[in-house]
């Protein structure tokens, strides 16, 4: 094996158009990490995100933009895997690229019968949603739970674990187009956030909220909770700041959280990858958890794909194939 | 027995000095109630605030002030109790008075050795210290807790509850004075708030923050706050009001709880009772726990109970007894 390998490098800081294929070094295994040789990454839209300058990397991890990808190990460093074994894999970064490193921890099979782009397109966000809906807020059969962005990624791989684990699922959207996809994977309450006010909709009435959109919501969701109910913020689409009522989340008593998956420990993302495979693998498997593919597109079309979220007129994932 | 009872009724709304003993008719028993004889009552901020008028009862709770009491059983209901039983009991109100109504779960039984007064001071304490840091907010082994007001009823509690659990505790109080109580209960860091910045000394440091301050320390908090750490906020004596930076929420992984006790459902109530006992109850008898009563008062000086509140120059617990 050479030393370089192709990935995606940004040509000009901040800019998601300036996204080409270069020649780069091949990544460094450290102790328990494998190579992965990427044949497909899934798209997030922390990607597009990192890519205009807004969620830097952490320290030590890659600079090359990408979440999650599948594909097989060529070099299974000091682990006791086995090389040419199918893998996805859960990234802090490097997925668009050639080759990336992995720690053990983050692989996880391939779903039987699934290919390659399929489980690129599920993995980060399975992961995230059992780690936010599940592990991190406790939703429970019977519960209602509020989707925010019920039309992309997270909020279709959200809709289907939290119906195949007894909800029921009210989703946000912007057109009604969106919320006609929603509603096809289990969706019971469609609300189009254009049109209609979800806080007064959903008054008191929610067990769990998942909020992409931080600041503007947060009023309007904390109105929506239960007494009782939880939510957590995995994104801050509409910005961070906000007015907060502390009085109305201690007479509610309504948690308020707020995570990112990257920036968690080794072992916390272990924990998390170990309960998604226990947990979300046999409901993609038996069919209860269904991937949506937008589009697939070769890797060197990465700010193509990334434009895509910019107009955010996709539903589902955008997947980079090699 | 007669029909009415001696009571702390207000005669103006809203104003804390107008309490006086009148006679009121006694509590009618619920299914699952039993009737308790009144030895002694815990005097809390939250009384405060109700006679403020700023703290209503829940609907159907009783008009009187008072969360928390000790006594004897005068009347088992449809219970199996026995008449003469001595108990403390948590209250949704009515502690101020001759007699009350409590549901079975809310009782407790005197610790060994305690008396009425002893334990009509720990109860409410005991009870919101348990559910909050380890029932809302998992404090563990080795973890740095930072509880505001070390120098109150909750926080002498919670500091010695923490110190048990094998917790570094922060505590900060407003005068020298109050802080030497603090560390005689345990407290290892000592904060002045009045001449130190609490979030400068403990940036990044708190893995779980007891807040009764509310809107004007929630950025500080938050700042304090470690990576992983949680809040859980049980006060608003600052204020409700703040402005929220959810990326700061999010990047940190920090969920922000708030709670109050009386507004729990009577299955709630009766879990937290069981755990306090089971878990807090020791800690009283072999004296890990100690409690610590500024003062006992005639129960026809309730104002003047209130007032030490206001001032707040009191450590400890006020109790009224009869």
């Amino acid at each position: 094996m050479t030393d370089v390998m192709k990935a995606i490098v940004q040509t000009t800081e901040g800019d998601p158009e300036a996204l080409e294929i270069q020649e780069v070094p091949k990544p460094q295994l450290q102790p328990g990490e494998v190579l992965v040789k990427v044949a497909a990454s899934g798209v997030n839209r922390a990607d597009l995100s990192q890519a205009q300058g807004n969620y830097p990397p952490p320290k030590g991890g890659s600079e090359i933009i990408g979440l999650e990808c599948a594909g097989e190990i060529a070099d299974t460093g000091d682990t006791d895997r086995s090389v040419g074994e199918k893998v996805g894999a859960l990234l802090v970064g490097g997925g668009y690229a050639e080759y990336v490193a992995v720690p053990e921890g983050q692989l996880l099979p391939i779903p039987e019968g699934w290919s390659f782009a399929e489980t690129a397109a599920v993995v980060e966000t399975a992961c995230t949603v059992w780690s936010n809906i599940v592990m991190e807020v406790g939703l429970k059969k019977g519960e209602t739970i509020l989707i925010h962005g019920g039309g992309g990624g997270i909020g279709l791989m959200a809709t289907q674990i939290a119906k195949a684990l007894g909800a029921t699922v009210a989703v946000t959207a912007g057109s009604a187009g969106k919320l006609e996809v929603c509603q096809k994977y289990g969706a019971d309450i469609l609300i189009n956030y254009k049109e209609q006010d979800f806080a007064e909709e959903l008054k008191n009435k929610c067990d769990v909220i998942l909020d992409i959109v931080g600041g503007p919501y947060l009023k309007k969701n904390m109105f929506a909770l239960a007494e009782g109910g939880r939510m957590v913020t995995i994104g801050l689409q509409g910005g961070n700041k906000a007015e907060i009522n502390m009085g109305v989340m201690m007479m509610k008593g309504i948690p308020l959280h707020g995570t990112t998956l990257r920036r968690r420990s080794l072992e916390v993302k272990a924990e998390i990858v170990r309960q998604t495979i226990e947990n979300v693998w046999p409901m993609l498997e038996d069919g209860r958890v269904k991937h949506h593919i937008h589009e697939v597109l070769p890797l060197a079309q990465a700010s193509t794909a990334l434009k895509h979220l910019v107009d955010s007129t996709h539903t589902g994932k955008l997947v980079l194939e090699q």
